[in-house]
């Protein structure tokens, strides 16, 4: 339990000015993306990997709990104190991006560093950061690395940890490791680095972050390809794709989300007949390949049923094609008052089984389940719509439903979660997902980092 | 230590026609491409994932020690039974090729298959897997993943981790683990295939790989860029990849190696006044995008001080470009009777420093260090020639000099392997590159997946 004491050892570390156990800041981290609320028993802004370390020893010898904290954009709960103790918020002051090293074409960055801010400034130098979640514009780049943050330009660039060059990191004994260098080869030592992306925050506050940067694409178009159903669009994604076209995005809207934006936003411009819509970008190097990329898909979305192609004449243009996929969310709004929403994964080529599969388990419930996401990397938005929040029967049927789905994505070789993470609010799933030994392992490896358990102890079902 | 119940222990598992523990075949698997030699107890060729799970639950049982083995090509005596104990021999049974997944562009492995398979036969279907390390035509992949190999293709396509989308495995304890699906996403649990890979046989035997695979390039041309000396070389790798270049491979040759080539192979064509080259590969999706690459590194290596460019016309002449590159290693022999040689990686801004540097320590113990490698990733293949390996004093100083080189390298930020990894050769220099922290929790790790220490004990260092 926190006390006086353990307070006044954290300001004569920190400084008062960065250490609070009012109520006023309690609440003001107690939150994330998830409705869940906790509060903790302090917060606490370290100024850096000095602090870090110094804090997280204290900790460990008095068995406090630590909950590193980005920006609190997460949706599985990844950054609330569930068992109190202290909230470690990186981004007051370990927010800075320390170097773009153009010649080595990587950049280092403090963990509470915006992913826009970052993507912004390496733009500006001619080169380019492809991860971008959807909460880029608030979330922090070691929160993306703690969950692995993946986005809209997946399927042909990664995901983070395909940018994760080296990484600081202090460990919850305060023990301050390197993991990884600016090389691009390097097979000295484990791979911590590798186990330390995706961890969640379980296993070491990170510090320090080297990514990799890439020359930034010279040219860009976005198309949109419409279908008279998902079925054939999901068809169309993984046919077109093992046909050799490499588009930056492949983003798909189902029929319900379709219907819900014409509803919700009756000036969105969309064709009267689509009942599954792709949309992306393409990018390259030269204007040709765009162009000759482009009718690659055009030729493979026709092969496979497509009833239109479009092609973004501007930026305008792309604004608009871009404007259903990005208010898909909002939009479904109309099916009810509560959104149950998860984003499993499949291997591409189970994308069609894995929507009809989808489909009817809401069906059996009664829920509409409009399903929209990243139909490129196999990652699916599913959207399991209860009309009546308030209704306890209808939200048990929700849960109900929702774990159905994750059982029936697993059978298709799926993953729980593409980009959120498990957290809390996936913990009760894992043993779907994993078998006992799987499990057994996972907290082998939780245990060889934090023998104490102290370092945001429960999550991801460990 | 192993007893003749033991022996009947495993043949009541495998079959009698897959365990030897005759003087023939302790010999036959006492070796790796290192000079070192240690005799196991047995050798055991496991027939499927069921074998290997009994197996190694009755080693931890009884505290045997179990060195797995794929072709024993290793540099750095990985797959040396140095403790005793069984080698498992994964290229008898556990060899095949699964499947090839064209939906979802992976392939599906077991770790006994050769790399140069796979690549053939991904190519005969138009897909790729670039990881190409110099051993391709008799390295497993299992063992490729196990070091993480990198080769002649990772500047513009990333190594052995960059294609690893799931691996399955068994632990110690005979328990049987999967890490990853076939999606390109997976955020749920510990990345445990991140720390599988590279962790050369020491925490789990991986029994199936899915591995990444990407369309085959349509378009590919040779280049040769010639400099006065390999500074002008080294300063043109960075410069010209910052410029936004991106080659398949970048590699190089010092003046040492060219005046080697020369001298032993006459038939070499290499431009009189090279003092350093710089070799490789452009490839692309069209004809008009490879040309333009082209351009692009004549433009920046003339910038930076070449003399020369040679585009080959056709395959034969790639070949005769790739001569001297392929054949710089045995070129070097004429140095001396005795090679040291390391594969030491540098951010790549630090290459011209880092040569310098290596060159230096050569000349101040008298020694010839030809260094010729991968300059497009910054891994550089050092050789400290030894003029008589009869003379101790000689042997000792060339020892003392490699020391030396490992850590000037890693005061640039570099490391001490690149491709080759650690094994028994170069864990005496671990505390170089690691602090003690670093390597307790390498030994926090070990003891997570392998408590009881039976599996590669008391390589890299652990």
């Amino acid at each position: 339990m926190m006390n006086q004491e353990h307070i006044d050892f954290f300001i004569s570390i920190v400084g008062k000015e960065n250490v609070y156990s009012d109520k006023a800041h309690k609440i003001a981290y107690c939150y994330d993306a998830t409705k869940e609320r906790f509060e903790p028993d302090a917060v606490v802004f370290p100024r850096d990997e000095q602090d870090v370390s110094k804090v997280l020893k204290y900790c460990n010898e008095h068995k406090i709990v630590i909950v590193p904290r980005g920006a609190g954009s997460g949706f599985t709960g990844g950054a609330l104190p569930s068992n109190g103790g202290i909230i470690l918020s990186l981004e007051r002051h370990m927010n800075k991006l320390l170097e773009i090293d153009m010649e080595n074409m990587v950049g280092v960055v403090q963990p509470g560093l915006v992913n826009m801010q970052f993507q912004k400034a390496v733009e500006e130098v001619g080169l380019f950061y492809p991860p971008d979640p959807a909460s880029e514009e608030y979330s922090t780049l070691g929160g993306n690395v703690s969950e692995n943050a993946g986005g809209m330009r997946a399927a042909k660039y990664g995901i983070t940890k395909d940018y994760v060059v080296a990484l600081r990191a202090v460990l919850p004994n305060g023990d301050i490791i390197v993991a990884g260098k600016k090389t691009i080869k390097d097979v000295a030592g484990y791979n911590t680095a590798g186990i330390l992306i995706a961890s969640e925050g379980t296993l070491a506050v990170i510090t320090q972050m080297t990514l990799k940067l890439i020359p930034k694409p010279k040219f860009k178009k976005t198309y949109m390809g419409i279908f008279p159903d998902v079925n054939k669009a999901m068809n169309a994604v993984f046919k077109s794709l093992a046909a050799g076209a490499n588009p930056v995005a492949m983003e798909f809207l189902d029929a319900l989300v379709i219907k819900a934006l014409k509803e919700k936003f009756p000036q969105v411009e969309l064709p009267q007949d689509a009942g599954g819509i792709l949309v992306g970008d393409v990018d390259g190097s030269s204007l040709a390949d765009v162009n000759a990329q482009l009718e690659t898909l055009k030729e493979s979305f026709s092969k496979n049923g497509s009833i239109g192609f479009i092609i973004a004449k501007d930026e305008e243009e792309s604004k608009k094609l871009w404007f259903a996929r990005r208010n898909a969310s909002p939009a479904t709004a109309i099916y009810g008052t509560k959104k149950l929403n998860e984003d499993i994964s499949v291997p591409r080529s189970k994308l069609p089984e894995a929507l009809d599969g989808i489909y009817a388990i809401g069906k059996k419930y009664g829920f509409n389940v409009p399903c929209f996401g990243h139909a490129g990397d196999g990652n699916i938005h599913v959207n399991v719509m209860v009309k009546d929040k308030n209704n306890p029967k209808e939200m048990e049927d929700g849960h109900k439903a929702i774990k159905e789905i994750f059982q029936f994505v697993v059978d298709l070789e799926g993953t729980l979660s593409g980009e959120h993470g498990i957290g809390l609010s996936k913990a009760p799933f894992m043993n779907i997902a994993f078998t006992q030994a799987e499990i057994n392992l996972f907290k082998n490896i939780k245990k060889a980092f934090d023998p104490n358990n102290i370092l945001n102890p429960h999550k991801m079902g460990l």
